[in-house]
């Protein structure tokens, strides 16, 4: 079995669930007020588009350790996927991008419904508002997602611990990732280390081990999922980093070159510094977070990265990773058919265009 | 027993337990970056000169129906100050608050540091974006406390439910006071309407229940809270905007008068509106969420809201409201000392300075 033939269905499966779910609570607070019910519609329209990579991971941990009952499994994907849709507001906000599923950001969304109303004072300031607060529901929405799932009181709550656990090292790596954006130099050190709490720890290795934990397996067991999860995570970073720099925009449905224009703490960048002589250093510490960055000058970026071998460089580091996770995959389960969906995604994490 | 000599011999039980645990939390998060370990600290720090009057509901609720180890309820009181600091935060960077509990906020605090480390780029975005990050954690954090106490795994989940169902409905009342916020006209009924759901169900309703589940109360005897809770619940708001604008700085930890400045939705405003002549109503839309007010301004504005009968009808409100709270009493719990507390806790809420 390869990756899309386990992940799509199942894909399509958290879908349903999402829809009907958003769907129940749009109805619910429409009767308590309009602009309740529309935080609501906001989120269903938004989390489509998504690929449930992290959902998915959570049913792949569940059946690597034998759980069979997909019902049990399915809201506890939900849930995942409707924190990351929060987070992913909260980010949006953060770095002020306009873009992301093809749609306009959750703030922009509001921004201009602002401004449609004819509402007097900051559109900016109003859109901001109401995507703070969206993204809270998110988070909250999930929360009761996984304490009402029907899966047993001791294990939901083994799951809530882990849950809150790696979601709190995601905000660690969500700050830093703030903070290392305005500090003149960073390290490679320092990169790797927001991948892996922002990337790896919350989109492989957490969702991994909470299926594996709602399957019942014992703490050892869920540590040799890491083997895998955390270098096929970092590398799923990697690869994200270089779709944002030289990736198709259609593909993509957001603008490529807006980690330029943000200047994103990537391993393209550092490296580049790292590889480049004066004058290419010079001009990429130019560029690089340069907001009204013209098209011209995003391919001058793109020009430097391959030209100092910095793109090389990423792309070989992030095939090294998956191959290394890919080793680890005969200990993470004895299931052939399992097997070969962890080797076909790992694949897939670097080969993906979008 | 009186509110004082049962609420704050608790409120110092929780600070302690609130200190040990941002503590801890510091300690932790420092071997991962330093950055982490300042976001706990942070909080830690911005928690002291909270009132903890949602923490002591959960212990009065716990204890209204027979619950009698402390140290069981104690982690879910001090869970729900993290929550409420975490609400807070954003609430601030909202409504662009500069002072809170004697401090700088959070967001203010951020940028201060920005300017302190000369780090390029724009102080106001730093001091945003690190503030919402810093929000997200708290709620997590509250989260693992809640999933990680010792209470039973079946009540935990109930308490999570009903936790994550009542920080909704005050997501909801955020939602709709930003909203209004930018209507050029709001009724009484709204402005009761986001008291119910921001300040009556939040800040008494669902402590007082998540107290009662922690002891095992039933659905039909939780409702009976709520005679009490909604009414007291929103004397308590109505208490709050009073001394937003009439209060004493000092007392308050924060600037008297940002209420105005905000331009915030209460009863105060919609009132003296609907009261006030033409000449009285063009002069307090003026001057309602003017940004700059000046001091005379100020006074301008208490002067109209005194002139109409608006702080009157506000005041009396309030009382009506308590009275119907205390008439409630007796069916809460047949306890005499509690019920004592119960009333004692109803005057305070409008006798109260901050």
């Amino acid at each position: 079995m390869n990756y899309q033939s386990y992940f799509l269905p199942y894909a399509a499966a958290i879908d349903r669930f999402l829809t009907n779910f958003f769907q129940q609570k749009t109805r619910e607070a429409r009767k308590i007020t309009p602009v309740a019910a529309e935080m609501w519609r906001k989120l269903q329209k938004f989390i489509a588009g998504g690929k449930r990579i992290r959902g998915g991971l959570v049913k792949l941990g569940y059946e690597c350790f034998g759980g069979k009952n997909q019902k049990a499994v399915l809201p506890l994907s939900a849930a995942i996927e409707i924190t990351h849709l929060g987070l992913l507001i909260h980010d949006d906000l953060i770095d002020q991008d306009d873009f992301r599923h093809h749609q306009p950001t959750i703030h922009r969304q509001y921004e201009a419904e602002h401004q449609q109303k004819d509402y007097p004072g900051d559109p900016f300031h109003y859109g901001q508002s109401l995507a703070i607060v969206v993204a809270d529901l998110a988070y909250y929405a999930a929360i009761s997602l996984i304490a009402t799932a029907d899966f047993g009181e001791e294990k939901k709550n083994k799951v809530l611990n882990e849950f809150s656990h790696y979601i709190v090292k995601t905000i660690y790596g969500q700050a830093l990732d703030v903070d290392l954006g305005y500090h003149s130099r960073i390290s490679e050190e320092e990169v790797l280390l927001i991948h892996q709490l922002k990337t790896a720890q919350y989109t492989f290795v957490g969702p991994l081990r909470l299926g594996g934990i709602l399957a019942g397996a014992k703490a050892n067991d869920l540590r040799r999922l890491e083997k895998y999860s955390f270098p096929v995570g970092i590398a799923f970073q990697l690869q994200d980093d270089i779709l944002g720099v030289f990736g198709d925009e259609e593909k993509l449905g957001k603008p490529v070159g807006s980690d330029i224009k943000e200047g994103k703490n990537t391993l393209l960048y550092t490296e580049a510094l790292k590889r480049g002589n004066q004058k290419q250093q010079k001009r990429l510490r130019a560029l690089w977070g340069k907001r009204d960055l013209t098209a011209s000058q995003r391919e001058e970026v793109r020009w430097l990265i391959q030209e100092t071998g910095s793109f090389e460089y990423s792309q070989k580091l992030a095939r090294q990773l998956v191959e290394k996770g890919k080793k680890a995959v005969p200990q993470l389960t004895e299931n052939k058919e399992l097997q070969a969906v962890f080797l076909s995604l790992a694949d897939f994490i670097i080969e993906r265009e979008k």
